[in-house]
């Protein structure tokens, strides 16, 4: 059937949309979120139709396309195109299939990701499919299936190299800048590491953000590829490659009702790792008290996951639960964060939670050794020291920093935020808690991530002792509304306990 | 926390969405789709929230408030309105429960109920409802929880009286329209029957777009009681009212996965009917190939439903299952059922097939009326055709139309469409099948229900016997290019089988 098209000049955010008029919908038996597709030309696009019975957007005989679809068929409004009712995707049969409690195979797994990817399926069929992995949790081999599935549907860094590590911390820990560190011992001991990161969701700083106080961090999957061939290393940007990109509209359809099932971020972390040819990959679960996970029962079933999918899809996977009961390390938000990532390569000792947060680095940087047979077991975390010690590790993050068009500055000559506001121990005591979640909030309230002076310096730590009047923590902003507002909400909370 | 009003003059089509800067979510902890409040003066809203990176839309400070949430607020903007961080609402972590295999109690059920009523609730997470339904089937229990809800979520026709019958076809089957004919027969004999009917959906008329061939059919709650008041009965159109409203939003989601779980199926219509103070109800599940319930057993299984419910909820239900296998009645289309049901109301009989339809027609009135008591077990039947007969019925229904504000027409004067064609029989033999979905297909095609003039008339049933060349039927439309269409589609699927 031949239709005109009417440019309706309206964004839908990513779902491929056309608006049609009841009377036509009538004619060709088409309702409301069904799919045409529209032929112009040599293009096409499989659209869902939104069906109006007022003539004011569409008249009977015209096609409204919004912009994503005019933009895809480069249509200028007014041409005639050829319209085709298609039948509906079999995705959504696979993902019924699932609601109803059936088992989805690669084949049917790849379809969905695949419609999910290409914007054919809607945010409505999206939660369906969630839910049915929800309700009816995903296999071993189902999980295998969708991480397969998130890689072959998304670009792939391929390396020529016979070992590629990578690391993952599951987070909700503030603070906990180790990739910098561990990227740069790693790089320097001769081991490829193409390591991606995310930018802030609920901390105050991602890895991504951090960097960013002394390089660009956002690349091409050409130019990190160039990046990590030069150096070993890198931190790029992930949300700005395409690897896995269905896990963001899957992402989004969990947070109203706060879903997050097991098999998804599982075979999310792992598609990302094995879309950048990763083969050996440490996974930090950290476990406490108001981090992402807070039972050492949930962290153990986690693990055992984690490692079953990686073997089935050739990844060696090592995990390593970790503390995860207080912040790591004493600055909370980008620059904060910088300045103690470059203590620790420069080997400038601090205090005892610097040290802390130093040997949970080479922890992880000596695993990651140790599974890639560099060294044998039990000799990773000395071979790892070595490196750092020996100021290798410091002259391989210049070395990435500088690849990626920046330079390392001097911690010292840094300016944090203009304004700061020190927070003091109400009683004498000892420290019993320290909540991540407030401490992340409260630098994100001083402007964190996006104002990358701004964050929070920690004077304790979990078993500290204290006396009344003690600094406890000292907040740094670029405005004093938000510092009061800081200061209010830390009064309402409370986050820091001395017993 | 004070925030500037910003209007975006565009329609969200239902629920209430307010835009807000990165910047300012990030400093109040707000997360794409979380709710706030929003207080302007003594009216408040609220609203889910959307996140934009960019200062275009809005810029940090403003509230970006799209046209559903500015209205009801009666904002100008610019103003400066209070906005409040709220809690996710009670109803999601009923969803949740539900969807983790939890049963939901009556005060659960309402409130999620309330919640899509009130636009509160966003499409996902209705979704997440319906699969919560689909997987974990409604107990008996959650069932009548759901109707209860639905009847107080909705407004209320308030009628005095002990008896107040009621009916409902499940659908399906074309033609079929023995509603105008039933009314008149129940409001004659003095019983009230406050009926409130659909628009054709997937059919080619419902008995609102019938009964307006000759008057309006879209009134208020109040008038529809005037109306009922006066005549004991009424044709008004149901989607013009408010009763149980929350149903359109839950068969929205449902439609993209073709899901129609059967609690909310049940609860739905007994909903719509205690809605309208009925005490006593006769549901028609028409079985057959091509209509909407295929098989018996099926059948069977909702007409125990159907009676456990409306035990439950005080309603007094009929199941009846007829023979669905078919077209009932020959006229298809607007103009073509009315001209039918006039025939009937007037004792004018025309062939086997007519008659077998005002048989159907004398078989649901005659149950409702011993349903009510009125008459002994097996004496309905020949009180309603008493009545039809005695020219009562007609003479009621006369009256409803002109309550109605129209006035009956003479059937054989009504225009049907302009140009017509007639099918003809490719070869001798018995009609072995004709399919409900191909002749609703065709009367749309040919432009019913909009056109109230198009439509088809059949001129043979399941077993007539035909010689090649006999007419099967005749299509009317008053446009060439629809019939022209028409033909080709028949011509493609086929429809009516002889052997």
């Amino acid at each position: 059937m031949e239709f005109k098209i009417k440019k309706i000049n309206v964004r839908t955010g990513g779902i491929l949309i056309a608006l049609m008029h009841v009377r036509d919908a009538d004619l060709y038996d088409i309702y409301s979120m069904d799919r045409v597709k529209i032929k112009k030309g040599k293009k096409n696009i499989v659209v869902t139709v939104d069906i109006t019975t007022s003539s004011k957007l569409v008249k009977p005989g015209e096609i409204g396309l919004f912009h994503e679809s005019f933009s895809i068929l480069g249509a200028k409004g007014n041409e005639k195109v050829e319209v085709e009712i298609t039948k509906k995707p079999s995705s959504i049969h696979f993902i019924k299939k699932k609601l109803s409690g059936g088992r989805l195979n690669e084949k049917e797994m790849y379809s969905i990701i695949k419609d999910i990817t290409e914007g054919v399926l809607s945010d409505i069929e999206i939660t369906y499919f969630v839910s049915g992995c929800y309700i009816h949790e995903l296999s071993l081999k189902e999980t295998v299936a969708l991480t397969k599935a998130m890689i072959n549907n998304g670009e792939i860094l391929k390396l020529k190299k016979k070992v590629v590590v990578d690391k993952h911390c599951i987070g909700g820990v503030a603070g906990n800048r180790t990739t910098p560190i561990v990227v740069s011992i790693l790089a320097a001991a001769g081991i490829t590491i193409p390591k991606t990161s995310s930018r802030s969701i609920t901390s105050a700083a991602g890895t991504a953000d951090t960097v960013e106080v002394f390089c660009k961090v956002s690349f091409s999957i050409k130019k990190m590829k160039q990046i990590v061939n030069k150096t070993n290393g890198c931190f790029v940007w992930g949300g700005g490659l395409n690897l896995a990109p269905s896990d963001d509209k899957i992402i989004k359809v969990e947070h109203p009702v706060s879903l997050d099932p097991v098999g998804q971020l599982i075979a999310s972390i792992l598609a990302k790792k094995r879309s950048v040819s990763a083969t050996h990959v440490l996974i930090d679960i950290p476990v406490g008290r108001d981090a992402k996970i807070e039972k050492m029962k949930n962290a153990l079933r986690l693990k055992k996951k984690f490692k079953e999918v990686g073997k089935a899809i050739g990844l060696k996977v090592k995990v390593y639960i970790t503390d995860g009961s207080q912040p790591i390390g004493n600055g909370i938000g980008p620059i904060l964060e910088a300045r103690e990532v470059i203590n620790i390569l420069k080997n400038k000792s601090k205090d005892r939670y610097h040290d802390m947060f130093r040997r949970k680095c080479l922890h992880i940087a000596g695993d990651l050794i140790e599974l890639t047979g560099k060294t044998k077991k039990g000799k990773g975390y000395m071979y790892a020291k070595n490196i750092l010690e020996s100021g290798k590790a410091y002259t391989k993050f210049k070395e990435i920093v500088k690849a990626q068009e920046g330079k390392v500055r001097d911690p010292d000559n840094m300016r944090l935020g203009r304004f700061r506001y020190h927070f003091y121990a109400p009683k004498d005591g000892k420290v019993t808690f320290i909540s991540n979640r407030t401490i992340n909030r409260l630098a994100k309230i001083a402007g964190a991530p996006h104002d990358k002076e701004a964050g929070l310096y920690l004077h304790v730590h979990k078993n500290s002792k204290v006396k009344k009047g003690d600094k406890l923590f000292c907040l740094y902003s670029d405005s004093k509304q938000r510092l009061e507002f800081a200061r209010k909400e830390y009064k309402s909370w409370g986050g820091i306990e001395i017993k």
